[in-house]
């Protein structure tokens, strides 16, 4: 049955792309003019084809097979080797990167729900692939010539893999507490020493160098993330034409709950006083330019989050079509037994996957949209308005999937019920892998006191200047095409709610107390924002609906809408509440309290 | 760190046993006026060392070394050899059972409790002696003198293991599909053929003998629930004073995600024609006597429940106020960082983590007491009483420790960041166990509607009869004790709005679209209940608090208090609203649609 699983429904897809969110559309700006429909598409189908034929069937061999230190360096499942060329040929590594640096130069709209199937069917496979990007895109927005061409170029090219190494033991979510050090040399390059941990891809034996982004400090820098330098790190640097030992070494494999293809490991710069590191732009601007891969690598997360929930709401869906189990209710026992999905609580936990997964996954496509507008839109206002848009929406993009995911991932071992607590059925590996996404690239905690704090705090005005804007488009074409008035109503209603709490809320002087229900706020304002996709969507549908209303896709659409308008919008109400009241328990709780 | 895991806090469960309790008064009934405060001290000291001091340590081993399947049979992990006898010796398995039984003969209310600390250590180990404890108890109450002396006595003494073996492959939560056979022979025994799934504990390597208690069909009986028949199957039966193979074999063991100590195995009936069964009791009526069973067992998954929770809660509390990690808002970053405990998210984490570990642990130890009551309190009407409010609670007591102690296991991890992703760190060994809690002994969806359909729905009013004089009991004792009011015109608001959609909902003539709503009745229900059990440890708590208004274990109960009716208890009237609605979203849902 699990090959039979298609990780994504296609027609959900094709959907978002071309009438959510009209793709094509963005071949008029100068940046996409080389696309079109057709070249979207084939991209797709042939991420979709890899997904299927080649991530998928590997999965369980790599969770089950896991990567591991040897004593002397990480061994990777021998797939690797063969998906890992496949992933480069495809063209993943750099499909959103312009064509000067061999890139595909397709918008991140596209580029993004072609990463769907693929994290959908190895998300550790395809985990490499998107550090590698990430980090080659540092070196190309901030690197030298000689850097690009030396260390950003065979990235790109798939025959290397990048990290990010910034975690250390000490250096967490406070990496203002970053230590390595980085003494500078009279030959250009700077001495690196110092340990990093959690550093995913950090080490494997599949390709021939690995290049860590990594955070240093140069002496006498400042103390705190003010002097914070970022480097290039390779694991083996060219000297005279040749790759030899950095002094970058693995020091051990973290032993991981999910993930389990991809090794996260502790990393020990220059131990025997020889590892060079090529600083990247200017000194003490590290943090800055880590930001742009940060901010890259929220969005991975959160596609990533929406990628497991998928896998892991069409494996349930099957089984509920083919399992047989007891009767309905007023059915005599001499009957034979109903498929599952005929019992109204299963049906629950399947739509409430549904409305989580594709109300997701279309944030995550009007997220990435954000980014091909902020970059490339022609007028720069539009840029501004999409900059602002892309900022607000990151943390939620990132956050939502991560929890509201689990939750989703969840409910998929539940359909299964015995069988799912067992690895013989696949739920309960995506349940371990999906619970990672709240704690990397910033803790749920972090990203919520990202949205409140300066999204909603900071930049306030601008932000809701931009939502409300986007919203209001969205109730206009809702309306005039005919969209049910009590569901239009209801987001409207919800952005007053929403935008009154955030007014009052971030007129608190104290910032301890403003921030203290920040997680909240988080679950208050996705809510919101899901809401808003489903009434995206389904504005997309109704035209559809007029010519086909028995379509079973459109009506699944529609009994989603209302599904969470009726069962969680009005959460809203409770939670603003709450967060207006400044509930201070826990603020004021003395940790022996405890 | 985690060797000083307490696995539960000492003065929480004095607290419960005495105060909130009175576990003393129980020793004026009959049953229990061999026993004392002293005696139930003496045995809970004893509980609290076993599983500190031999249960604990051994936790990760028996997570890490797996219970498996060799081709044969089971091998459990050695230390099982050390432990058993040590579980038998405190006598935990007829700790509630008669003295004429060989049991203390102690109340649930104080059995419970140290059940938790055993559980709480190592709940692989101490699951085997939970349903050794039901499988003979089943025999106590249905068996022969015979049946009794041979199959009964071994398991109360801990020689021999006990389980219980309902599931078939296509029967789990519909047992009327059962379908092993029973075929009577003149020599009084019945032949059993068929095979089993999920029976748990149904294969071992560390004591003589198993007694599986198994649901079969006597040949020509009714079809559905009302043909199946209890049979006493062991593992090896007695002949001629000696134990001989029963053709009752193991045909392998699943692989879990958590128990990893304990085997969930397939079990294979009479595949040579040789397997015995005994018949326990009447023909066809074996499911009724196994409720007493499944009744007992939930019980105990809520205490699982409560237990796995309580030690994921200590750990990261422990960790939280060791692990330095950032700075206070407005510190300067050249400042020495602070320990997470001083967070604000962090603390709202591991107060939702208390306020559910104790209310939880509060409510399983109320129902347990109901136990007590309804089976040896002296006056009928008390007994009768006692009976509605414990099958009332159960599904309760069996679901909100499964459901919300899963999410805070998942705060467990969450705290512990990146390492609480790593086996590094017991909390995500903890998350994978719970998990099980929610589909084991009847999924969620079973218990949600069990608790609509036959507690509030059949026999509603008498339910709430028994529930409303509980809780006015409660708002007495609290108001006169001068607990704040706003908590307690919370309760009594929260009291009128569950039974005003109780009354609408049950009112409902369509069964179906009565129990379309069972999970969101049961976490309104469950919400409410714990914010009376709140009120019930506040009101103990109050006169306590005049003479020592500073004391941090008393202030931790305000806090968690006043967290819970103000986080928590406002979620009822959104839930209300949506149940009364009856909102049709996945029962109009067609399966094409998803």
């Amino acid at each position: 049955m699990t090959d039979e699983n298609p990780l994504l429904d296609d027609r959900q897809v094709d959907f978002l792309l071309h009438d959510v969110f009209d793709a094509a559309a963005l071949c008029r700006l100068p940046a996409f003019t080389d696309h079109s429909r057709d070249t979207f598409d084939l991209f797709m189908n042939m991420a979709r084809k890899l997904a299927r034929n080649v991530l998928f069937p590997s999965y369980r061999l790599m969770d089950a097979e896991a990567a591991h230190f040897d004593g002397r360096g990480v061994i990777t499942h021998p797939r690797m080797r063969e998906i890992y060329p496949q992933l480069a040929e495809l063209g993943v590594i750099s499909a959103t990167r312009p064509l000067d640096v061999d890139g595909q130069q397709l918008p991140m709209t596209v580029s993004c729900l072609a990463q769907l199937y693929l994290m959908a069917g190895n998300l550790s496979a395809y985990g490499f692939a998107m550090l590698t990007s990430g980090a080659a895109h540092l070196i190309e927005s901030f690197g030298s010539t000689a850097l690009k061409r030396d260390y950003m170029a065979p990235m790109y090219a798939g025959r290397w893999t990048g990290t990010m190494a910034l975690t250390e033991p000490q250096a967490g979510s406070s990496l203002a507490d970053v230590q390595t050090k980085a003494t500078p040399t009279a030959d250009g390059h700077y001495l690196i020493s110092g340990n990093k941990v959690f550093i995913s891809g950090g080490d494997h034996n599949f390709a021939d160098n690995i290049v860590h982004l990594a955070l240093a400090r140069i002496e006498g820098a400042p103390a705190g993330t003010a002097g914070i330098s970022l480097f290039v790190v390779p694991k083996r640097r060219i000297e005279d034409g040749k790759l030899v030992d950095n002094d970058a070494a693995c020091a051990g494999a973290f032993h991981k709950l999910g993930w389990r293809g991809i090794p996260s490991i502790a990393l020990s710069f220059g131990e025997r006083g020889d590892c060079h590191g090529y600083l990247l732009g200017e000194p003490n601007r590290g943090l800055s330019y880590m930001f742009q891969m940060m901010n890259e690598a929220r969005l991975y997360i959160g596609i990533h989050g929406v990628a497991t929930a998928s896998v892991a709401y069409q494996e349930p869906l099957s089984y509920a079509k083919n399992r047989p189990q007891g009767r309905k209710l007023g059915q005599k026992q001499d009957t034979p037994p109903v498929m599952i999905i005929e019992h109204a609580d299963v049906r629950r936990m399947l739509l409430r996957q549904k409305a989580i997964v594709e109300g997701a996954m279309s944030l995550v496509v009007a997220t990435a949209r954000y980014v091909d507008l902020s970059e490339h839109a022609t007028d720069e206002a539009e840029r501004a308005h999409a900059r602002v848009m892309l900022d607000l929406l990151t943390p939620i993009a990132k956050t939502f999937p991560a929890e509201k995911g689990y939750e989703s991932n969840a409910l998929a071992v539940q359909i299964h019920g015995g069988y799912g607590y067992t690895s013989e059925y696949l739920p309960e590996a995506w349940l371990r892998d999906q619970k990672l996404n709240s704690i990397h690239e910033g803790t749920t905690g972090i990203q919520s006191a990202d949205l409140l704090g300066r999204k909603l705090g900071k930049l306030g005005q601008a932000s809701m200047t931009a939502l409300h804007r986007e919203v209001r488009q969205t109730l206009d074409a809702a309306r005039a095409h005919g969209v049910d008035a009590m569901l239009c109503d209801g987001l409207e209603q919800a952005l007053t709610r929403v935008t009154a709490v955030l007014i009052k809320i971030t007129a608190e002087r104290d910032p301890e107390r403003m921030l203290s229900h920040s997680v909240d706020v988080m679950d208050m304002f996705s809510t919101f924002i899901i809401a808003w996709q489903w009434l995206v969507q389904l504005t997309a549908a109704q035209p559809k609906l007029r010519t086909a209303p028995d379509d079973d896709f459109l009506r699944g659409k529609q009994a989603c809408a209302q599904y969470w308008f009726r069962t969680e919008l009005p959460r809203i109400d409770q939670l603003a509440t709450l967060i207006e009241s400044l509930e201070d328990s826990y603020l004021s709780a003395k940790p022996a309290w405890f």
